[in-house]
């Protein structure tokens, strides 16, 4: 009996010890959880966080690249255009936008919450302080892609007004189908497994269609076309800046691709690589081209070309191989030269830069690629995302020609309305006289290049 | 007895086990905080130095600012201005200021140790010399402000006196009232509970101030003020140029305030945000307060009002609310414009690109705003820190009142001083041939654009 | 015998206890480590990918270097091969190049593994990606400081050619020698005990030296030297785009040197300081001697100073006092005057830019320093590592010469060749009509500033 007794005590003994040894281990693993999560947390903010102010320096490379394209007579309207389409942007889309882009949605065609965040402290108040700047970076990046196509002959004040619209409502409505559910939504798009990594669509293709729409409804700059409705070459004025445009954006693809993961993780040198890549090879493939068709290596064309690439690669980036980079990027870059041509020549409409070209064709063709190089190797499972050219059939390809063609409708459509209405209220086009002399006098009462001698080159 | 001894023998077990499992698990709990601490070191250290990085290069938008706001023909002069004073003040601060900013302290009047700091290995060395490189790009910035107030006019040789002075002496000195703290010191100002989280008055107002005395003692450029004393506009040459400078800065900024935390953790994306819609809102009020007053949306006044924007919010950007931003910034781009204008025309003192208004007095107005907008939300306690639209009372104002004054005080007075002791021996200011001809010809012996026609527009 | 079985009981429990705890700290020692280094991991890939994306920039900053030194007739030009140095050598560096550095070698002569890395998923995967953007951006700065010393007369087709073999072939062969252990391979080199911690050797004499081949192949541009054989100064034409370059390259150098730590903790800072102490020696040094030599403070002079310093303290930066970094940046800044002098005046060979003396000589002069420099008290350990200033004897010296004279026999040999060979077949310099025109026209049928009124300088 008392043997029992005994060996049950000894008994309590082990397995309470067992159990308060387990009972501390299990406390050290949510200890250590804990940590690992709050560490984590922060290397995700710093990094996001930088790759947010890439992202912003962005907007100093559509400066440049816009009014290296460009006159000198309009340098100063357009440098303002950027300054003012971001400005502007930053408050309409705080106020505004983020809430229709992330906020909770019913049916998944627009938020309606977290407008104009206030908590401060408490969860998840500090992550989403980190959120909201990365995606406001990303706001305005498609409000200024717009000047572009515009560029010469829009009225400040229409332009003004623009940049109210795509940031309050047209870039966060769209933004909420395909990105909604990153904070607290859920978009439509999304539900049906839209891939758009860092916005080929949601940011390049939104921006392209709208100037698109803009640069039909302004009709093409005075001496565009001649008589004979032939196109004739508008020169840009300063190549070296539109050049370092170039460069700075091409950087600044660095925070808005890798830094799309929004986590601190191998996967940023692994999406570095794949932008990387198919920058390098639409360079590439737009120098070959343009060499072909007019018999000298084109500079503009070429950096357009790395631009190119880089729209294209930024929905697939995540989801492709290296090799897949560069296809992608080869054919954007040969893709933008034959557009600019067929826009230029054919469509007759006049888009100064090429902004149609590199962000609503190549943000197309970008997001078609998801559904045609998205490879087993890399999503880590086989099954209905992976690409056509990778076995995975016509399931994915029909999402994202789904995903693009809303995205052309909805900025298309919106884009004319929007400046059919702005055409017919604040006006949009500057008068003969103003385009002549330069929007630069007529917009903003001075000169870019006080001092300088400079011919009229229209 | 044999009973007692075994539940004596077992007792002993059972709490030997729970000992050493508690000992355990407090052994595991330093293990766990020891590592979290490491690599939170390592996370702060990428990012304060990235942030300094991003700091250091606001370097590149001052110049470009400054070079763009004046004449073609001392654009090599300023540019060599620029690249001196950060060359010379990092050397002058690593050997001499830091010390004086940052080193033990009895009274808080001036740090005394760390010169030259020289340990590698160690405790805290590493951290250390991730603080200096923080701290140099500050200097760096407070000096090179001065350099646009005093442009065009300027000897260069008493430039480069300058330099030595206020990176080994007038910076650091009021910099350890406010900041000293941080490292080894503890300031008078930081004593009252002064709030000045990235520098409005530290760095900006300190240099604004200093360029205020340069600009009087050195008088206005030739032809600035006609025999009517009415201001005549000297246009700068390059506004492409001076709005890359502008962007270069903003996106610098994001290293200058969300950079003063110097931990990595979510208040970064807190401190991006605001700062961002106070540089936004500082473009668009100076936009629309220049329309107002000039009929036309100027655009050197706008590029002024985002920089207005950025110094104002750098003092309170860590105790204000996101709405609280917004009006800081505001009040700023519409003080930048009133500012420019009153200075001109009032003063009749030359500020050709508005360091004074842009740096000084935004920089008082931001210093000044901490004590109004500071709110309990965000500083997470109710107290003597609240701002006066906060609840706070006059406290928090008074402090910033007594900060702020101090500021000008000192530095306005040496820098009186200084350039005053310039001027009687090294010389101050070139002579009229020189002025005429350029500076660029006259002190480097070179122009900045061989090869193009440029008007003279003096 | 019952008391001796309880006693044998008690202990087993006791003892039992014992190894339970001792078990689950072991394994929560585990836990803990596994956790650290994840997250160290991630920290390193952030701080890395960072850097690397800084490193990138430098492009932007060497293009605008070159064009800003050399004249308007040929911006065009030398900004498509600043572009298409970079895009090519991008491909060439994956598919090729990034293996024969990087991968497993017999002999410590070339790798041959790791050629288009493929493997996404699994371990060490994510790290290669962001060890090869560094990597990438390293290669395409060897290759684009080749662009500066040739420009103004190579026939672009040409440089396409050059472009192709210096990424895939001659720097990456020679990186194996210095770096191949930092992934697969052991070079040679490295065995010996070279230093060259950032590339003042592997990155900048290899593109210094090739650069000297290739403009010592071509001849100087036409005007450069008088029937007289004196040298004939060809203005640059925008120097404050050269100044931009500068500021840019600066930034970007702070990827470069303390990036190369690849691991995010406080050593980045402590590099980060020695470096910019070079910087800013090197920039006042450069105009005291400029100063002294020319009687002016010469701008180009001061501007190609600060870069001096960087290229020299590239190998060095991770084994030197702050002080030691003075003085390596100070004699970098007074070599780079007189190596420039030298080059034009007793050489009579024509480098556009300086990028012989800035890469080739003060990186050369950088690797010997790291012979004379390196502390024991920054090393941590007494040893052959240590420079012969500071008591390390003649080893280190010895070996830091065989490994510069090494990188001088390479890139100069092979560039002779590899230029010879181009000039052969492809032709390596345009005709003098098109030279004496621009090779903007000549070249790529567009001029770089259209408009302005520019005239012919040379």
């Amino acid at each position: 009996m008392r043997k029992v007794m005994l060996m049950t005590l000894l008994l309590c003994v082990v397995c309470g010890g067992r159990a308060l040894a387990q009972e501390s281990v299990s406390a050290t693993e949510t200890a250590i959880a804990a940590a690992k999560d709050e560490l984590q947390t922060n290397i995700n903010v710093v990094w996001t966080c930088v790759a947010a102010f890439l992202v912003f320096f962005m907007q100093a490379g559509f400066a440049m690249v816009e009014t290296g394209f460009t006159q000198a007579k309009n340098a100063v309207n357009i440098l303002m255009k950027n300054l003012m389409d971001f400005s502007i942007g930053t408050i309409a889309f705080f106020l505004i936008g983020f809430g229709l882009m992330f906020g909770a949605t019913k049916y998944g065609l627009f938020g309606w919450s977290d407008f104009a965040i206030k908590n401060v402290l408490g969860d998840g108040a500090h992550w989403n302080y980190s959120f909201l700047i990365f995606q406001t970076v990303f706001a305005g990046t498609a409000a200024t892609i717009v000047s572009g196509a515009m560029a010469g002959r829009t009225k400040f004040r229409a332009y003004l007004v623009y940049s109210v619209f795509i940031c309050a409502f047209i870039y966060p409505i769209f933004g909420s189908w395909a990105w909604g559910s990153l904070l607290n939504g859920n978009g439509w798009l999304e539900k049906l497994g839209f891939c758009d990594f860092a916005g080929s669509s949601v940011v390049h293709s939104i921006g392209g269609w709208l100037g698109l729409a803009g640069a039909i409804m302004l009709g093409p700059r005075l001496g565009k076309y001649g008589p004979d409705k032939k196109p004739k070459a508008i020169l840009g004025h300063n190549i070296p800046l539109a050049a370092l445009g170039v460069f700075i954006l091409w950087f600044g693809w660095f925070g808005f691709n890798p830094g799309s993961t929004t986590v601190g993780n191998g996967e940023i040198g692994r999406v570095a690589v794949t932008t990387n890549l198919a920058a390098a090879a639409g360079a590439i493939m737009a120098m070959v081209v343009s060499w072909l068709k007019g018999k000298k290596p084109d500079a503009s064309m070429s950096l357009n070309g790395a631009l190119a690439g880089l729209v294209a690669i930024t929905a697939p980036c995540y989801t492709i191989t290296p090799m897949g980079a560069l296809a992608i990027g080869s054919i954007a870059g040969a893709l933008v030269v034959l557009s600019v041509l067929f826009i230029d020549e054919v469509l007759k409409v006049d888009d100064p830069v090429g902004a149609v070209s590199v962000h609503g064709v190549c943000g197309l063709w970008g997001t078609l690629a998801c559904g045609l190089f998205s490879a087993e190797a890399v999503l880590g499972t086989a099954g209905e995302n992976t690409g056509l050219f990778y076995g995975g059939g016509f399931g994915q390809l029909g999402v994202q020609l789904v995903g693009a063609g809303a995205c052309f409708v909805w900025a298309f459509g919106l884009g004319l309305l929007l400046f059919y209405a702005i055409k017919k209220t604040v006006g949009l086009r500057v008068t003969i006289e103003e385009e002549l002399k330069g929007l630069d006098i007529g917009e903003h009462g001075m000169e870019a290049y006080s001092g300088f001698q400079i011919f009229s080159t229209t």
